[in-house]
């Protein structure tokens, strides 16, 4: 696997991996049907706690490999550093015991007798599908780079390893006086597997560079980060835009497998009024969030495409929205109404994860780069929690295929928005994704109706091309009646980077708010008290690629003179604004104006009076 | 300890205050004598993989606190997910058999099981200055919030909770049939208990607010995050600024330390002439930057003030620069020179830390808090590993003042700087930190001069005012003839916010290029070989709080013709231009131009080849 420096994050990608490729080949080849070997370093395993949720994983039903063989390369010191200050466990492999995993410490010198216990490893695993550990007690010849010289810190030690041979002499020495080798075939050995390397590295060189087309000879043999940046994004993205809508039919059969029950399922009383509400949310209009989404799953998965999503609590959703896996009330059996959809090789997998955010994150972009066609969503508990695992959004999710070209089209759903919660729960630092974007690398967005989410996670899944999308989720939204499509909202049309203003009569406008995310519904009823119709509503529903042209064609329909302001409910230097600024302004050739919150060292205030006073002074200014 | 809804983050924040308090009363009442006691959800405790990482440093040298209290109150289901899709562990405490912690699990319904074992705990630590873990086996009532019904998810458990008394009502009944206590007696405990808690709850209501000033009762019961953002920081910092040049005495003193030896301690061959040339330097007017850190560092020890550096490989230093501690090329044993500069109840101490960045970066800020009058630092192998301990940034360095009013003086040394080594090991993410920069919460540097960085460092540790700072250290430039310092720029001055130009005759200047970093000094030099005169360079070593009026004295010297174009190595969207723009336009009244490498997903190329191509073009644009 393609591996940033950064220790141990690596291994849950492997399992993602994986188990992507296990689930495509279910069936064919015995239960776990491809072994991941995951290679460590004596101190990173003990020091990085990625390795700690990573084996906590490997029996859960949702991430289940089969098992992992871990071969810990311990070569007794990390970098410069000694095990006393390194780990407080007697064995660097101890953190294995967490899950029972075997460990099986070997001496690296004795190749045969590494030879044997590898091979022992494997059959544990074979048999009881459960990781296991190879401690491989070795030692580092040289320094941790090229210019070290270990015998600054560890003289004593160095002094040892100098004075003793290499593993391949002790070996050939060994197998000479059992008389099983004759020193020149030892030498004839040596010369062969030396050219054999020599040969390899030459060939290697002269290979056309995929890239430039000339021999990688005249490349320096480094990985290369230097995909072009591509200009204008968002018209490349148009060219070949999915077919998302879809017929009324299939959205009668979606809403009605929620109720399509085994015989004698009791669904919880205070769940089934929502079940038959999704029915009836069709009929009048007014189809809410869990609806829109359940709409794009089902309807992906009659298609022939998988769905996953594994996230904190995602079964039932944090907010109690989803019920995507129904438990009868008595019995505690349980039903996932969308498992009757999945037609050919496609199904539907949810589960709860583990309460993990960087391993949990680290197996679904993993699971993702293994299976383009499938669906693929991690879900955070609130949106805050993904800085847990910004060491994937940084070396993977942002950057992959930038770096290794390595496709991952995962998905992130972020409960996003401020709702006076507090510093935690408020945000999921939408300013931070922002900040990554950069090369068409990803999509980001926050959707305001339900209709425009279920067209984004329809397109992400359907199109050819796989990117990682972010998608900044509702909490209060998913209950209010603003938030809400109509039926042919689902018929018709697509995804839409901006939702224009459809209610103010363009000559009269002389300010025009642009806005992402929840307040955009707060401003359009604040502008219905107000009785206004000076103003006009315009919602980017996709910040990157920025929909520069679009805004600019919406903007076009209002006077020159009129205003145009960038309303946001998070503080100033944070939510899209320093993202948005510098491209509404060239998109739009005018000067943007802003209303915020002040700039803020947290997400949000503590208090929640002080939070109802902060909106509604943010909403005043709006129109001010 | 003010705890974020980040799960299990607080751990190590206990340790480093746990360990603070016990460093300042060494020798007072025992070895350890502040016991920590953390309590634990089971879910998170499974998890969270900082868990196992606040273990792994439990019996380290530079982390341990003698053993920790910990009390998983183990309700058997984590929000809604049960241990079945949270943990691949038989029990939730099983990541604690890593360290060998003993775990007593006990019934959580039987108070006196619970009071035995407690006790039972608190003697084995006290015994073994160990870890141990209490495993509360018990239940949750309600729901994980007040709008939950766990019966949703878990009906059958939650018939048999709500069928089940509470542990007050099974512990009365005992007491009773064991005729320990009467019907009356146990009635008037109970009212005895309530009568207690409504009237603490009443009087806290009616205390008044440190805040307002009014009684709390007009406030919500939440913590509070409302500090107004304060104007001019700034200029509030530079009221009582600390003095931190120091006699020559204590320069030279410092720096004789270093070849201060034990009798017959035989210093490496190959650190020995390093340690000597620090002597030469002093005297050459070469000061480099390893130099001048440990004349910080020395300086303040003389002056009783403790120094705690705690990093990746710090000992050493990752780029062998340090050499804090010194190892007998013959018999291993340790020397650290600066330990005989500490006087009164100052102490130097330095460690090589675990591998680890979350839970090692969360000790030291919590160490941070409890002992704001010493320098607490902790350093990262390369700037961009600290995106590992990305929530103790979010939750504690960037907003705990703000949030909890709870100061912490920790400082981070990150190396940063573009230098051909690929995505990893280039930058800190600079532009990150400077997005979390509000309220006047913290202090981001990139000093070039070494002499600035002592200043920096002292600075520090001597303003009365705690506030996390933020070091972008080089690594290339510790080797760089264009940065040292001058003796007299230790003896005298302070910390420059800017480095104003110091060459160009300011009438002829039709460019003024302002920097930060390492790009500065290669800026001068290309000046120098172009032979230009026409061209001031201005490096800006604070970049928050940012000195805007410093900026706007140095750039009114120059003609109000001359352009002003900010230089920085790293691609558009990172660094820290998006931040000084608008500040520097602000501060300058003018247009600003600026020139960088292109937006990029990634912090780098990964082909040195390349990298040198981008960086000669930058040096080209800078000019043109």
């Amino acid at each position: 696997m393609a591996n940033p420096s950064h220790l141990e994050i690596v291994g849950p990608v492997v399992q993602g991996v994986v188990r992507a490729k296990q689930d495509l080949s279910a069936g064919a080849a015995g239960a776990f049907p491809v072994l991941p070997v995951v290679v460590h370093g004596d101190a990173a395993f003990a020091g990085q706690g990625v390795v700690a949720e990573t084996l906590n994983m490997s029996q859960l039903p949702g991430y289940r490999t089969g098992g992992t063989v871990h071969v810990v390369v311990d070569n007794q010191v990390g970098f410069t550093t000694l095990p006393v200050g390194g780990r407080s466990s007697t064995y660097a492999t101890d953190v294995a015991r967490a899950v029972g995993a075997p460990v099986f410490h070997v001496n690296g010198d004795d190749p045969e007798a590494v030879d044997r216990v590898a091979r022992l490893a494997f059959d544990y695993r074979e048999t009881f599908h459960r990781d296991v550990v190879v401690d491989l007690v070795c030692y580092r010849r040289h320094g941790h780079s090229e210019v070290d010289d270990p015998s600054v810190t560890q003289p004593l030690m160095y002094d040892r390893i100098d004075a003793r041979a290499s593993v391949r002499s002790l070996y050939a020495d060994a197998l000479m006086r059992r008389g099983e080798l004759e020193e020149e075939q030892v030498e004839a050995a040596r010369r062969g597997h030396r050219d054999h390397l020599e040969r390899a590295f030459a060939e290697t060189r002269a290979l056309p560079s995929p890239r430039t087309g000339r021999p990688t000879e005249a490349e320096p043999l480094v990985v290369a980060t230097d995909a072009p940046a591509r200009t204008a994004p968002a018209e490349a993205r148009a060219a070949r835009p999915a077919v998302t809508a879809v017929d009324e039919s299939t959205v009668r059969r979606v809403v009605a497998s929620q109720i399509e029950l085994p015989p004698g399922f009791a669904v919880h009383p205070r769940v089934l009024p929502q079940l038959h509400r999704r029915m009836e949310m069709v009929e009048t209009g007014a189809v809410d969030w869990a609806t829109a989404e359940r709409l794009a799953f089902g309807s992906l998965l009659l298609e022939g495409v998988s769905v996953r999503l594994a996230g904190q609590d995602s079964r039932r959703g944090t907010f109690g929205q989803r019920h995507a896996v129904l438990t009868d009330r008595r019995t505690g059996a349980e039903h996932t109404p969308l498992d009757s959809l999945a037609t050919g090789r496609g199904g539907f997998a949810v589960h709860d994860s583990m309460l993990s955010e960087l391993a949990a994150l680290a197996f679904e972009y993993g699971y993702a780069t293994a299976r383009p066609e499938a669906l693929v969503l991690w879900e955070a508990q609130f949106g805050d929690f993904a800085n847990g695992a910004q060491t994937v959004v940084d070396e993977y999710i942002a950057s992959s295929e930038q770096k290794w070209g390595r496709r991952s089209g995962v998905t992130l759903l972020l409960p996003h928005g401020l709702e006076g919660q507090g510093p935690d729960h408020s945000s999921a630092r939408i300013e931070r994704f922002l900040q990554l974007c950069a090369q068409d690398n990803m999509t980001v967005t926050q959707p305001t109706l339900p209709a425009n989410y279920f067209h984004l996670l329809r397109q992400q899944a359907l199109d050819e091309r796989s990117r990682p999308l972010l998608v900044f989720t509702p909490k209060s939204m998913l209950r209010s009646r603003a938030a809400t499509s109509a039926l042919a909202d689902f018929t018709q049309g697509g995804f839409r980077p901006i939702l224009p203003d459809t209610t103010a009569d363009p000559v009269g406008v002389a300010r025009i708010l642009v806005c992402s995310g929840k307040v955009s519904h707060e401003l359009v009823a604040r502008r219905r008290e107000l009785g206004l119709t000076d103003t006009a509503i315009v919602a980017v529903e996709r910040l990157y690629p920025f929909p520069g042209r679009e805004l600019a064609t919406e903007l076009a329909r209002f006077p020159e003179s009129a205003r145009v302001r960038w309303v946001q409910e998070e503080p100033e230097n944070q939510g899209a604004w320093s993202f948005v600024a510098p491209r509404l302004m060239e998109s739009t050739g005018r000067g943007v104006e802003h209303v915020s919150r002040p700039e803020a060292s947290a997400p949000a205030v503590g208090s929640a009076r002080r939070h109802r006073m902060e909106q509604k002074s943010l909403l005043t200014r709006a129109f001010a």
